[in-house]
């Protein structure tokens, strides 16, 4: 047994069976130690962007941390943006970075790089294998890293010889450290901040999708006080059935006067808001100056028990019909295309429990009011603000769930940062439907130019913004990854195409011409 | 005026006046600085990859600074890979990386990350800008930085606030620090050592392709010494009426023999060889121990002047017609499909000056020797190793060199990795012909299993190696991009649509079913 064969016995014993790889020559030890172990489910990405994304949205949907195989330093540049979004989300991910054999890093190799630095600019953990014997054991601190505080990223650079030389014992991965909680002091002060009138709870993590959030609702209900999720999260819930709370937006103004006049605001399991930017004349956070914040639980605590503690200051309150989403589908629209519409269609046609990925940047929101109307289903989202998250977390997504149709909001510039996911989608037979909105350019940049006060856009701006001459072709590049792709340009061809998608399973593509 | 302005007006008046781009939000006032100085070209790519590759290229042909304009940290880790390649290639490239306002920074926005970190990770020169007054002058010493020591990676990290705020004056870039130069002692001790029969004289930098190259010819004639080119350049000069140099090779088994016995290695340029990676039971190095080696001049000292020294030291040999490459165009094959036969054709046809821009990983090797047969022509070659270089360094190259025909050789698998650039070549009506050899999956991989002593390859390993189940349509791709694509499966095809690629300008793809 060598190092390579180590680490992969040990992944294994440590519940980590799935293995996102975009492989290196560095890392060739490691490969023919998967070979030994086909029990390791292996998926090629056409590029690491993909495997970090896959990553995240693997861990999003199923809790599990997914590990991905890198090449050294710049394999893992390119993993970097989607990394960003799977931090900013909380998800658990072990990298396996390859190194150079540790004696040839004195000579200047292409590929010798700083694979230190880059790792340490976006990972909770990091750690350079010293020795082969020590494999096994770097590789379950790894996954327990990973595992810890609700989900971390952590890196593994795994030199070349401690992979090909000899060691001995797998390991096995201890349970992560425990989460810290606030003092029962913390909690009975927010507490009774929630029962002024027009208090805020605002909740994230596993609070916005799963039982948790049952719990949050009853107490929010019992204090009398506003429940809030925030606009960026990993995963929440929507739809009919779901437990309402308010949804912030995304424009800072937006969420001003969502909070204006509020007399606390208690944060269990997320942050402070901000703005996505600063903008010249408007405040970094929405937050109300006269507004008493309450950090109770930040995002890497124990969100469960800390609502628990809150329901136990609190209690519980019965909830009735007017504290869900009732089941109001719309119908299904017709005539010239409008994104509204495309929202009334998916509404209507989504099957229950669809993983719906939004990557739709600036069309996103014109579909938002009717999917709130749909069959309940989860929402990942861009959380890092990176773009190039959508495809590779749908791959992630329909792998943690192959029962359940996968749906992503793609837009045109954010979708050819990594559409060589697309591929992937062919490859493993995933059933994901990418939507993707056609309006030939990058239109959250416009906005965001008007939003700094720019109003006269020259010929310089508007060749950086706009996606024409020539247009992209979303049909032939599907094509081109093995995904069958259909172009419509009104509503009814996008209802008949988006029931076909939803009848059959597979990948498949649909440009929306907006 | 604002800070961006000054920094816009300060690159231009510093001679740089070309921007690849990739704009996101942080940098909309930058972007509105832009379109009021129409006479900085802008050109997008739609992937940061692109961006920095582009960037790379335009220094190799042009001995020019390019700027780039990249997102905040997770934008600039997409540019990560193609940095690391202009690095390893000497390149000198300004970043322009935006970030939050410096206010913002103390919230959590989804885009904040470590914006210095992932800099140091790759950059030679790092700076914040901290008030608005000092962005001109930050941008100039940038500009210097990337000039210096033979060309280096800068990376300003500019505020929003510094952008936006009220500024002055531009600044112009000063010259940059000398380079520095080997002792007087130091040169005549390498002088002494290349009389020794069987000396080497190894050159890098401009040697292998301008009239330096001529200079390194003659003394090493005089010395009687061998001349040696490494394997990785930045750009070599190759064809037709090219001064002959022995070429390195990728195989370490291969660099052993080509340097077995010699006395002494004289480094000019250029650093101690090494393997591409380090095997079990082969060494690291193919120099022979029993070499004197002497590192008489880094890749970043002055190279022009040593081998001047080197000349008065050793004198000057006159060069005769068997110190040229002759003129000697293979004849156009016919029949099946064998690279051998692809090298042939594209010697035979391709004009005088072409810009190569070698990215065939496994399959150009099977070119090389017809093409050394070719007219005269530039190679640009992937210096460090990391794939996703050929297409977007095109473009760089294209743009520097809108007089001469690019050609890309491209692997199936590394094309994938930045094809986004297809898009810029089709938007700017650049003339670029990429060939792409399609042998379906990772050959490099494959080979590399094998030279770490792996011979039973799996179905974990061969999945990961092989990219079918769907194969890759490349004409498709192109087409999604706006650049016309035909698949070859004989020579005949090939050598008909090469010609025709040949004849009339603009960006094409030629898929070659390998």
């Amino acid at each position: 047994m060598n190092g390579a064969e180590t680490l992969v016995k040990t992944l294994l014993q440590s519940g980590v069976d799935v293995c996102f790889a975009n492989p290196g020559t560095s890392e060739m030890h490691f490969v023919a130690a998967l070979d030994r172990h086909p029990e390791m489910r292996c998926i090629l990405c056409l590029f690491e962007g993909g495997v970090s994304g896959a990553a995240d949205g693997y861990y999003r949907m199923s809790g599990k941390v997914a590990a991905t195989l890198l090449h050294l330093a710049p394999g893992f540049g390119n993993a970097f943006a989607n990394l960003h979004n799977a931090r900013k989300a909380h998800s658990g991910v072990v990298n396996i970075m390859g190194e150079h054999a540790d004696y040839h890093l004195r000579f200047e190799a292409p590929l010798k790089g700083d694979t230190v630095g880059i790792s340490q600019a976006i990972s909770h953990w990091t750690r350079v294998t010293a020795e082969p014997g020590a494999v096994a054991g770097d590789g379950a601190a790894a996954v327990q890293a990973a595992r810890g505080r609700n989900g971390q990223i952590a890196t593994l650079i795994l030199p070349a010889n401690m992979a090909w030389e000899a060691a001995e014992a797998a390991s096995v991965a201890p349970a992560p450290l425990p989460l810290r909680r606030p003092s029962q002091a913390e909690v009975q002060a927010a507490a009774a901040a929630l029962c002024q009138p027009g208090a805020i709870l605002m909740v994230d993590g596993a609070a916005l999708w799963s039982d948790i959030g049952l719990m949050a609702k009853r107490v929010a209900k019992a204090a009398g006080a506003r429940l809030l999720q925030p606009f960026f999260a990993a995963r929440f819930r929507r739809g009919a059935g779901t437990v309402r709370m308010e949804r912030m937006a995304y424009r800072i103004e937006d969420n001003c006067a969502l909070l204006a006049g509020a007399p606390a605001l208690v944060l269990c399991g997320t942050q402070l808001p901000a703005g996505f930017f600063a903008y010249p004349g408007k405040p970094s956070t929405p937050v109300d100056p006269a507004t008493h914040v309450i950090q109770l639980c930040d995002r890497d605590m124990d969100i469960d028990w800390t609502i628990a503690a809150l329901a136990a200051e609190l209690g519980e309150a019965e909830l009735g019909p007017e504290d869900f989403v009732p089941h109001d589908l719309p119908d299904l629209p017709r005539g010239a295309m409008r994104l509204e519409a495309v929202g009334e269609a998916m509404a209507a046609m989504m099957p229950e429990d669809v993983v719906l990925v939004d990557e739709g940047v600036s069309s996103s929101r014109f579909l938002a009011s009717a999917l709130a109307r749909a069959r309940g289903h989860d929402v990942l989202t861009i959380t890092g603000g990176s773009i190039g998250f959508g495809l590779p977390a749908a791959v992630g997504a329909a792998v943690a769930c192959p029962d359940r149709k996968v749906v992503v909001l793609e837009g045109d510039g954010s979708g050819m940062y990594t559409l060589q996911s697309l591929w992937t989608m062919a490859r493993e037979g995933l059933d994901v439907t990418v939507v993707v909105f056609a309006n030939r350019g990058y239109q959250i940049l416009r906005d965001e130019l008007s939003a700094v006060g720019v109003t006269d856009v020259g010929r310089n701006a508007v060749r950086m913004f706009d996606v024409v001459e020539p247009t992209l072709d979303w049909v032939a590049l599907a094509q081109g990854h093995g995904v069958e792709g259909v172009r419509v340009t009104d509503i009814d061809g996008f209802v008949a195409t988006f029931r076909t998608a939803m009848e059959q399973r597979g990948p498949r593509l649909i440009e929306v011409v907006c």
